[in-house]
């Protein structure tokens, strides 16, 4: 039995966005997508993604009562990232496979940076370290209105059976997800070669196909043919 | 009965240097020292000093067969002396309470950036976080030709009840541990406010006298009268 030939440049692709926007939903269903076109690839997430990443976000939990606060927290998760990058991310992709990622370096930059006040040059300076060169060839930034997100949320709280108090949100915490949601608009325009903001305010189906036109567009390979 | 008035600006003293050079005995016979001039004083370490730091400290050793590499042991030491100075130094310092430390943030630049070659300015901003203006009032830089203080390590062994297998160590070993040295000294000569280099080839009491002579030099207030 012979082995496909790899394909020599895997891609490295992450998404990002606020809470209650879809993302774990459509990291599954690009990795399929990219399944059905005999790509091989793998999903993983941030926080967390190896052993030790996994360690240091429940390390980082636990403390939750007397927080590390926005400096604290970044630090930490650069040296979770930096396992996630060494242990997991580079080893499949010089292996030919891709890697889709819930969540990576720009979370960092948008909660702790832009939003909780991490000063730029240490953020930068914990990006170069963790990441190592390997900065996402894609990243799909998942845009919606915080108000639509919390709504999203409180319906999928209730799918499971919890119990939610309305779906009124303190208006101090909804402009906190504002400035979050701003913090990604920002990051998506100052690093237009690599990062596309999607609306995910549509059906499932819809968005998961604006993805795959996107990615197509980035990655010319996707356009060959598919054995789905 | 009346306390006695807290002296209102409590001091900050960090001993550094290479291992086996008696940072810690020397640590100790300055605290008792301060404490016979009526000076209320504590001591503490580094890697370590409060429950969070030491669990960040066992975190980075238990991984040490899949090292972390100089820059996350950087990050990781960085998070580590955060919660050190929020929870430890900066409350007992706030508190009129002298602080002496068995290493602190010159050891990370010594050991992960002059040494590890982790970059200065990721150093510097891991600094200027975790300080967070905390800077030591006196380093006191214990300096010892490697050579002697392997002597002294090994001397200590064989003290315990160890095996050591002779004297010798790897060209290699002896080679890093003089870059080593060399670094504190560059951090010394870079820092002559705050920095002092003590030759740590003397007996222990004649190293205690030259420590609170260099103290006494730097703190006026020293110099009044003891209750010894």
């Amino acid at each position: 039995m012979l082995d496909a030939p790899k394909i020599s440049h895997a891609r490295f692709i992450t998404f990002e966005g606020g809470e209650g926007v879809g993302k774990s939903t459509q990291v599954k269903r690009l990795l399929q997508n990219l399944q059905r076109h005999s790509i091989e690839a793998i999903r993983t997430r941030e926080p967390g993604g190896t052993p030790k990443a996994e360690a240091i976000r429940s390390f980082i939990l636990q403390g939750r009562s007397e927080s590390w606060g926005p400096g604290g927290e970044a630090v930490l998760f650069a040296a979770a990232r930096l396992d996630h990058v060494n242990q997991l991310i580079a080893p499949n992709l010089r292996n030919g496979t891709w890697v889709l990622s819930d969540r990576f370096h720009d979370s960092t930059r948008a909660y702790q940076g832009l939003t909780g006040g991490v000063d730029d040059k240490l953020i930068a300076g914990l990006e170069a370290l963790a990441l190592d060169g390997h900065t996402p060839d894609l990243t799909i930034v998942l845009d919606m209105d915080p108000d639509a997100a919390f709504k999203r949320v409180a319906e999928r709280a209730v799918e499971d059976g919890l119990q939610v108090s309305g779906d009124r949100f303190e208006k101090e915490e909804i402009e906190w997800h504002k400035r979050l949601r701003d913090g990604f608009l920002r990051i998506a325009k100052d690093n237009p070669e690599r990062c596309v903001v999607i609306s995910a305010a549509q059906p499932e189906e819809t968005l998961e196909a604006a993805i795959w036109k996107a990615a197509s567009q980035r990655f010319p390979e996707l356009l060959a043919g598919s054995q789905a």
